[in-house]
């Protein structure tokens, strides 16, 4: 069986089986979910769409991780509580189970870590911790599913977090047509989108772009070859590290689903895919795309959007006489 | 057979059947959806998540109207465009089909009439028909669906809103365990419920609360014993009639799922349905329930919790490159 893609790649080898041809590619398909607690993921799924882990009682994790739009906002920054204008794109939730760390900078090892940054962030939900958790705690139905996931009906941040983090951790996309080519069928990309792929790897995007996610391993310098200049004020890694050298480092994307996750960059100043290719080619790698090439990375690219989330939209236990009112607009 | 809650109502009647009995009660089981256009409503759904037919590309009528609470935001008056304080609390969506009129003045005499509304309100999706077309139309994944479920592709807001009405009529509520006694089970219902729902009947609130929604037939005085006193600046129907006599009266809201459409009232001002019972009482029929007599009240309310929506999330069509960015901070 001869591989259409090796051929493609100017790469003719003589291949016996699914697993070799795997083996030679930079970027591996996405597993399904397979060992999951689902009571916690469960009840995580109901406090990612729960805007009571808000001030004002309006925004949730889906507000700027918003499932039906590729796990972001699709807007530049994201809007905070008090209509705040966040200073970063919002990165998508899907696949963030493959990422290194979490955040643009990193500063979240965890899911769990990054999932209560942005309950008690002033600019985003502008809650706390503790009024999010005692919140809670006034419902009967949290505490009775909290009871049965945890063996005990005390509500903390710290399991609130946990339930969060292995909802996430459901949200893989695989079935991508391009995953569909990696395990073996031949007919799953076009020509063109196959160029592209070839492409992508022969100019060195795979340096970074690699992996289940296609990214989301390393920090990078945003601007190798040329400065770029970010309408945002963030310097990425160095915030973590204390590092100079580490400024303007960013966690390189995740590239599945990036035909969703419009606009890009940490300052969300590309809002096409054919933008984002021509800066990351003349900044990141010092060549210039024609305009041909590019359209054949960018169908590449759209071949790595993979299923997307398929589940029930929850159904949130009401709020009793004891909980407190959420204060939008104190 | 004896139905216990014709004891209970103090008239004992003997009785051979289900029909009979619905017949006598002010209220009406809600009945399931049957005649709807599928196809329509599952791009209606799409609509009614979709964020794009805002100016900020963040607010769409599921923020304010949240499927996941009831059918509304739980707020006492919602947050629109730039954090916009609105003037009135948002009525619930579910079972909204039921209803005479929408709106709490009823300016709007369809569903269909409604879903136009928001869209264009500066202080909620500060947008206009015109750009939610033109945004709409640059995405294939509209232009296709609508073509199948219109037999051309062309987008308008009179199709939207169509179908944002059809997916609308499909979100009402059966099986609630009070409809479930309607019909027959009488273990579907505790004592005090039943007589709760007694003296509900005999206190006159069934009045204004009757019909499969339980309200949502009428508009009505708010205040007609004594004045009320509300936060809000509406002045209810006559803002739609222009009669003096009609100021202050406002649709009585539907009562179904009232356990999770908290707070109460179109100021919202009454946060528990505790507190909603009494000033009812107090305000509408110049009686003063105890606080026994108001909690039996109460406990048959929250039997009026029906089977919430039930569908998967839907997943949106992504933007191209011709889609106009949104424009949240403009």
């Amino acid at each position: 069986m001869i591989k259409n893609h090796l051929i493609v790649a100017g790469t003719l080898l003589l291949m016996g089986g699914m697993a070799a041809s795997v083996a030679v590619e930079p970027i591996s398909p996405i597993a399904p979910v397979k060992e999951i607690n689902l009571a916690l993921a469960e009840l995580g799924k109901k406090l990612y769409f729960d805007p009571r882990l808000s001030k004002s009682g309006f925004i949730s994790c889906n507000s700027c991780h918003n499932l039906s739009m590729g796990g972001t906002d699709n807007l530049k920054t994201s809007i905070g509580h008090n209509w705040s204008r966040g200073p970063i794109n919002a990165p998508t939730v899907l696949n963030s189970s493959l990422n290194v760390a979490q955040f643009w900078d990193g500063r979240a090892e965890t899911l769990k870590d990054q999932a209560g940054g942005p309950i008690a962030n002033p600019g985003e939900m502008a809650f706390t911790h503790e009024l999010a958790v005692s919140t809670l705690s006034t419902i009967p139905g949290y505490v009775t599913e909290f009871r049965l996931v945890f063996d005990s009906p005390e509500i903390t941040i710290d399991k609130v977090t946990d339930a969060i983090a292995e909802f996430e951790k459901t949200l893989v996309t695989p079935n991508s047509r391009f995953d569909q080519w990696l395990l073996g069928n031949n007919h799953a990309l076009t020509e063109d989108e196959l160029f592209g792929y070839d492409l992508f790897k022969s100019s060195g995007c795979t340096a970074c772009h690699n992996g289940p996610a296609v990214g989301g391993s390393s920090f990078q310098k945003m601007g190798v070859v040329e400065p770029y200049h970010a309408t945002s004020p963030a310097e990425g890694r160095s915030a973590v590290t204390g590092k100079d050298a580490d400024r303007f480092s960013f966690k390189v994307p995740t590239l599945r689903n990036v035909e969703m996750t419009y606009p890009y960059f940490h300052d969300g100043e590309a809002e096409t895919l054919t933008e984002a290719v021509d800066l990351m080619g003349r900044l990141q790698l010092g060549r210039k795309f024609t305009a041909d090439e590019n359209a054949k990375i960018v169908a590449f690219l759209k071949s790595l959007t993979g299923d997307q989330p398929n589940f029930t939209l929850p159904i949130l236990p009401p709020s009793t006489d004891k909980t407190p009112q959420p204060k939008p607009f104190d």
